[in-house]
């Protein structure tokens, strides 16, 4: 059976693991959780990794490693948003179980041992916060966490408690980072960048940060018969104007510049608008130019609404650093691309994943693969088993490397 | 007395005839309505006048008329919005009522007698309909609006009913137009034109025809931080930079156009807004303008928004016709303006007024009174009681003008 046969069934059976049965709907703690884990333990059991959960309810496969050499570990998620797609997330972990079980008959011989882990969750939905599994293997985890309590009322410990998490030690498994050679991760980009440039895979060189800002434009309101033109203070007019301007200035930075919410006040078809509340993301892979762009597009937009008679506030709402992925595991990976004859691009994360976490641990290094589209988080999500079976062998290529080059 | 010490007195007194302590709420067909017609009643004696109630619910008041000479009315409404102001219609009657007890020693030696109006419904906002007196007197009532309900389920027939109207007659009370010289209205401009020019009073050219559209723009969404700007589909950056066309269009052509309201789907901070609908309405002294001006913008949005990778419908949802102001009339308002020693000025009405539906029956004219800040609908609208003399004294002087006149 080729890897693409075998993803492609692997990937279909778990994603009967669902609450859903339109897309699939799999929460950390859930009985479709403890279903997924079951299967992905005969994944790891097929790759000849001794197969733990951990006390953050990671489960972990482990290659032996009688002589403690530093680990390598390759992870991804097993949740999904409600009624998402087949890929996100459980793909990473399908491919780094691939990977060890093609390598199981050289792994003892290199100079670490490996790990696959397929984390609890890293979407968020069911508690108001996330990535539990890389937080606690990095020391990161806010102790806070445990006491969150999802939409029934259920705390994260007593929800990981009764999954079988031995939650009193969740707070004390941080990993040495002198025992850990770097973290590995394969997504499906959600995005449309891949399937534009025609490749199957891309490195990745930084997970964008993020600012967010809620930005209120104020104006007059008004009958919109009985007021003239001249001398008008509308304040959608000149929101309208600063929306453009925030595609424009982006279009030529660094960045990534969304309005995605917008509401109005008064709100009639014929009361000229007062207020317009609308929200402000950037995104973009180095601290810097987002700074550099907040700081520029706040004046732009400022100064042209002052233009259009209206005065303007924003206030920051949302605040997370870039994180770079490691240069040396990327060139690693760049070169493993170039090995399977796909020419080598690397690009930007626009979205988080457990990487983010686990740089806090150790060097990382992701991989993108392409998906129809660029869709994501629907139940139409899709990448192709071609495509993951590429992935499988450029991050085989990209181990053997390491070990060579360690 | 003066008119001014006479005018503040009696619509402070008025505005007592309220739902609500708060502004003035004071609906047609209610304990506020009859509370209300008692002081106009007042009003109408004071000035000589024969008052009765018509079979619209119209308060009537006639001056004596023995060899049935043709009728000049003067009008204007009783009833407010949901905590409005104390001059919105109500002044219009005042002022009408202080003209006829002004001319009260001379009317019977005029080639036409005169009628007051106090017309029972012009908002709108108890019933979804409104000008049933006027339109009654002009014969285009709506046999269909009888029937409406409000929002207690009290037909428009029950109510007028149980206030006294004879409701077997109202479709049956239009005037002949052989009998009827013109219409005339006073009313607060509802717009900052008059304060801006530091003048009590203006005449009226025309009431603005109105046109409405649901506008809808049609992009493609996707994720916020993993779809590069370049090759995005974003709704509301097109029908941003469409508003701000409205706008700029509306500036330089004779209309006043206004987008009161926007909605964005999906709607979330980190999703590119893949459909945006929004209200664009456009209003004009001259049919033949609005729809130029509906032509020119609704291509103009196509375009720019096509520029922008997103596609553009709209649905027109309301089309109302413009209505002159009888040039006869607006010619003999302007005299007496000057009369008055008040520099003439001639504004479009961006408002609909009981002049719009009087306008199928006679020629009308309408006379607009500063109010402060352009505030109307609201609790502090306001006009000094200084201006409405103003009024006063330039309707008597018109209303003599056309006695010499005719």
């Amino acid at each position: 059976m080729t890897h693409a046969d075998k993803v492609r069934a692997r990937l279909q059976a778990i994603a009967a693991a669902s609450a859903t049965t339109t897309g699939v709907t799999r929460l950390p703690w859930t009985a479709e959780h403890r279903a997924a884990l079951g299967q992905i333990t005969d994944w790891m059991q097929d790759a000849g990794l001794d197969v733990s959960l951990d006390a953050a309810g990671t489960l972990v496969g482990a290659s032996p490693n009688p002589d403690g050499k530093p680990w390598l570990l390759i992870g991804s998620h097993q949740d999904s948003v409600p009624s998402g797609g087949r890929f996100d997330g459980i793909m990473g972990i399908a491919v780094g179980c691939l990977v060890a079980e093609a390598l199981r008959d050289r792994i003892a011989a290199f100079p670490f041992a490996l790990r696959v882990l397929a984390f609890a969750d890293e979407e968020g939905v069911r508690f108001p916060t996330a990535l539990v599994g890389p937080r606690a293997l990095a020391g990161t985890l806010d102790p806070g966490a445990l006491g969150m309590t999802d939409a029934g009322g259920v705390t994260m410990r007593d929800a990981m408690a009764a999954f079988g998490v031995d939650v009193d030690r969740t707070l004390g498994i941080a990993l040495d980072p002198a025992g850990v050679v770097g973290y590995l991760e394969a997504h499906i980009e959600q995005g449309p960048v891949l399937e534009t440039q025609d490749l199957p895979v891309a490195a990745v060189s930084a997970i964008c940060g993020i600012s967010r800002f809620d930005v209120t434009v104020r104006g007059a309101t008004g009958h919109a018969g009985t007021v003239p033109m001249a001398g008008r203070q509308d304040a959608l007019v000149a929101a309208g104007r600063a929306i453009a301007l925030v595609s424009d200035a982006a279009s030529a930075a660094p960045v990534r510049a969304t309005v995605g919410t917008i509401s109005v006040g008064p709100g009639a078809v014929n009361a000229i608008p007062a207020e317009v509340r609308f929200t402000l993301e950037i995104r973009s892979e180095t601290d810097a130019a987002r700074a550099e762009f907040e700081t520029q597009i706040l004046r732009l937009m400022r100064d042209s609404i002052a233009r259009d008679a209206c005065d303007m506030s924003a206030l920051r709402t949302y605040d997370q650093r870039a994180t770079d992925c490691d240069p040396g595991l990327t060139a690693a990976l760049e070169a493993a691309i170039r090995d399977c004859g796909i020419a080598p691009l690397t690009i930007p994360s626009g979205a988080t994943h457990d990487a983010s976490a686990m740089a806090d641990l150790c060097p990382v290094s992701m991989l993108f693969v392409r998906c129809r589209g660029g869709v994501s988080h629907r139940p139409d999500e899709h990448a192709s088993a071609r495509d993951i079976a590429a992935a499988v062998g450029v991050l085989e290529r990209m181990v053997t490397r390491l070990a060579g080059n360690a």
